[in-house]
């Protein structure tokens, strides 16, 4: 089904690409200001401009052209209904059945997948309402304040993310904490903070083997179990978010308390399954359904929206654009509402661990550059710090602008100074200032003449940067799932026209392999050391520390 | 007295760099393996590794030569000596002299600046001492439990970086926050969990004009004497980290309580300045002293060492060896210490305001790449999150590993596990794993052979991706101040090489002047809209969600 992505399509853009050369974005809209609202477009609460992006119309039609010839719908179909386009793994892929609402059945080889969601949400219901309401009760008779979610990777970056974006829809009496680090700083921290009476464990891992989470679920059990003085407490603290019953069992937690999910819902798409419990707690099953509801509407949205007129796509193909063809290596995510400061983390791992591939699923090289660097710090935060070299730089930096219109009226002041800002910084990226402008300016402030002639490069800025403009009308349980969903979709589409498997995961065996190895040669006492000359130095180096001890321990 | 790049070492490198073409690291490390010995390096507590980079005795002998050749002794001279080596504001660079020890003068043009500097130090210590021992009392007569820094970029990143890196110093009795976002979502949340009687406000901004510093100042002022129901609490309850003296009196802040610093500290230098005053709350003058005098150990070493022996000046000379022979974009930064999760933020901003400039001290052009994007997350979460990119993905992205070698003995385990992952990625990224392997290793576990085939490519790491390998002895205040000297200096030795003024940034200046003009059109209620379509239609679309109101608020 694939098609290579070197075909006669890519041919015309790399030609179009030539064609438009250095073209400012003041030229452009200058000739067409009609863009600006050609360009622009909203779906399920989430409004986008496009029109900051060095492309014309023709490139929109190539790039179109692009996505049918990847065989876009055909993908998106396929995935939808369950076929198992993760190949090398020969899964399906269908964290978008976790939204379906349900009442609606979806067959995928002869069984009803959405008997099954259904099933989980709602004893997932049942369990967060317990504890949301104070029947859940501890060792000693009290309800859960606090829960602490062990869980790394996909196993914690949604919920996280989730939990801090909605924390204005957050339950009252329920504190929430995230422990993902194994290096145990942040479980001793928890720990040092929180009553073992009225604590709730959730222990996140698939497989209930992965190496972090376990040693962190294992301190904490230990902890509770000093405290408790009784094995028979892990099973009011602990719950887990797992498939393996018999390992969850046997760490003493009740399997009528393990939510599972399946093989076709990757670590990086799961905060929509089980693994959103800690959402569920904080924010209550209802909202968690407004969730999964927002981005529901942006699966249709996606599924049934015409190329030119879908969001997912247009993103898509636009970053496409700045990877290819402008030679982009990272795209920039600057959230202008402090709730979201945990989403360039996110998409982070969506999309790199998504799409930072180079082999096509036919196993063939990618002869194209395929997922950038995704990072970001909150916009605001970001002008007293990297948006100098965005501005005046050499390397070419794409920025997702997301910001939020509603916000509390007693903050109008405060949002209106941010949201000032996030449009300007925009507008200043694209238009820039030329000499003559600059030169002006400091004439008019009455800067002496050799003193002007320093300083005129320094201060000009050479602008067509481009960008984006995303704009949630409020960031609510449903606007922030679409506007995940949205992302996700954006992934998606990258990942067809590249050709690559969007939802394998290769890239991390190799270092999992190698530290079990290290772990073991740490602690040996022999001289066995089978590593390069660097590694083993370094591996000898701790043991050396090791064996000295340290005056501070 | 600056060299252009673009010298006969310079196309050296290049002719180097093309000799060398992509000859492997562990043919490197196989045909040299005492390479591992030689390519090791410790000053002031901080242990460099840096032979898993793709370079040779060769490479780094025309490095050290761009370095002299640049000119690198007499910028450091000439900085340390305090000559206005800020060109563009004819400005001093002097962060280094604030952590010098009291006793030695630095004159500077006729005037003795340590003087200044230990003055504030001493009222900043005689300050802090009084609220940690609690007989700095609030309006209603109890002692101080909670501070709140307000404050934005360089006012905030580095006071919160290290505090949040130094929590095991911390006094046990007072609580810290950060504000800095001027959405008013951080100041509404700390103003709700904190005691207006018991809390005291920093305001950090140089000339006290900071928009949203102040905005946030503001705020916070009005709740407190909303409180205390009288303006005389505000001398109680808010300090000031600034230079406008007049601005700060009419605020309500007693002079008395205003700690300076002067216009040779850069913002992104400052936390060793009354911007750290945050930090000395939090540890102690007496531990702030240990920060300074492990910054000051490393300056010593850098301005001392021969390049060869040199930290900064190794590391900084491989960065531009990743960045501009090898074409690296980016830099990660990831260290294996939950504490230093802000660690790639703070660097983040020391390094892209520094060096993202694309014009040289003369005016002219750069005509190479500058400042990478510096970014990341704690390495393990890396691990299940971003570096499947760094391993499989199609652009290069040169890593610096940073662990700390001690730890408390009952996290021994969990220490080891994340040392060994940290060691065993290095590992994996240098030696990635052949087809054959991947082939054998599936035949081993019994695949069938179609399978095997289809699956080969995808499981294939090309490996040749470098990295660095720092390791503190252990994290406190010393080792940290050394570590971020360390950074400092690499900037520096950056900038010199490039040419650049790594001191201003000129760069934030036109979104600050937009952003005033966007935010009177967003309140206008004429029709007055003189900005391009799109950043028109952004601000009517503001007016239009104003004007509607939201059933939400």
């Amino acid at each position: 089904m694939t098609k290579p992505a070197f075909n006669l399509t890519w041919h015309a853009l790399s030609a179009h690409r030539e064609a438009l050369g250095e073209q400012h974005l003041n030229e452009i809209f200058a000739a067409d200001p009609a863009r600006a609202a050609r360009m622009q477009l909203e779906a399920c609460g989430v409004f986008l401009d496009y029109s900051k992006n060095r492309v014309t119309d023709e490139t929109l039609t190539l790039l179109f052209g692009l996505a049918r010839e990847a065989g876009l719908a055909e993908h998106t179909t396929a995935m939808f209904e369950g076929a198992r386009i993760n190949t090398t793994e020969a899964r399906s892929v269908l964290h978008t059945a976790l939204r379906r609402p349900a009442g609606a059945s979806l067959g995928v080889e002869g069984h009803d997948v959405m008997a099954d969601v259904v099933a989980v949400r709602e004893r997932i219901r049942r369990f967060s309402e317990q504890v949301r309401v104070g029947s859940w009760l501890g060792y000693t008779g009290r309800p859960i304040t606090d829960v602490v979610n062990i869980g790394i990777g996909g196993s914690d970056l949604g919920p996280l993310m989730v939990c801090e974006a909605l924390q204005a829809f957050a339950h009252p009496g329920l504190r929430m904490h995230f422990v993902s680090n194994v290096d145990g700083v942040q479980i001793d921290d928890v720990l040092k903070k929180v009553n073992p009476q009225t604590t709730l464990f959730i222990v996140a891992s698939k497989t209930f083997t992965t190496q972090e989470t376990l040693t962190n679920a294992h301190t904490a059990r230990s902890w509770l179990i000093g405290h408790a003085g009784s094995d028979a407490a892990v099973a009011r603290h602990f719950v887990a978010v797992s498939t393996n019953a018999e390992a969850v069992s046997a760490f003493g937690i009740d399997t009528d308390n393990m939510f599972g999910f399946w093989d076709w819902v990757g670590g990086r798409y799961s905060l929509w399954s089980a693994i959103g419990l800690p959402i569920v707690l904080q924010i209550g099953a209802d909202a968690f359904d407004r969730l999964l509801a927002g981005a529901h509407a942006m699966d249709e949205h996606f599924r049934t929206a015409p190329l030119e007129q879908n969001l997912p796509v247009i993103m898509a193909l636009l970053g496409i654009w700045n990877i290819d063809f402008l030679d982009a290596p990272t795209q920039v995510i600057a959230p202008y509402h402090q709730r979201l400061h945990r989403l360039p983390a996110y998409l982070q791992q969506l999309d790199m661990e998504s799409n930072g591939k180079s082999v096509k699923l036919d196993g063939s090289p990618v002869r194209c550059h395929t997922s950038p660097v995704i990072w970001g710090e909150p916009g605001i935060n970001g002008q007293h710090a990297y948006f100098q070299m965005l501005h005046q730089g050499t390397r070419f930096a794409p920025i997702d602008f997301i910001g939020v219109l509603d916000h509390p009226a007693h903050l109008d002041h405060h949002h209106r100074v941010a949201f000032a800002n996030m449009v300007a910084q925009a507008e200043a990226l694209m238009r820039g200032k030329s000499a003559p402008e600059v030169e002006a300016e400091m004439r008019a402030a009455g800067l002496a003449e050799e003193r002007i002639r320093a300083l005129i490069p320094h201060r000009v800025f050479p602008g067509n940067r481009p960008s984006n403009m995303l704009l949630l009308e409020r960031l609510d349980p449903f606007g922030l799932g679409a506007l995940i969903a949205l992302y996700e979709h954006r992934t998606f589409v990258q990942g067809v026209v590249w050709g690559v498997n969007s939802f394998d995961q290769w890239g991390v065996e190799l270092g999992k392999q190698l530290a079990a190895r290290v772990l073991e040669d740490l602690g040996a006492t022999s001289d066995s050391n089978p590593h390069d000359a660097s590694t083993a130095a370094l591996i000898e180096r701790y043991r050396q520390h090791a064996r000295a001890g340290d005056p501070a321990r």
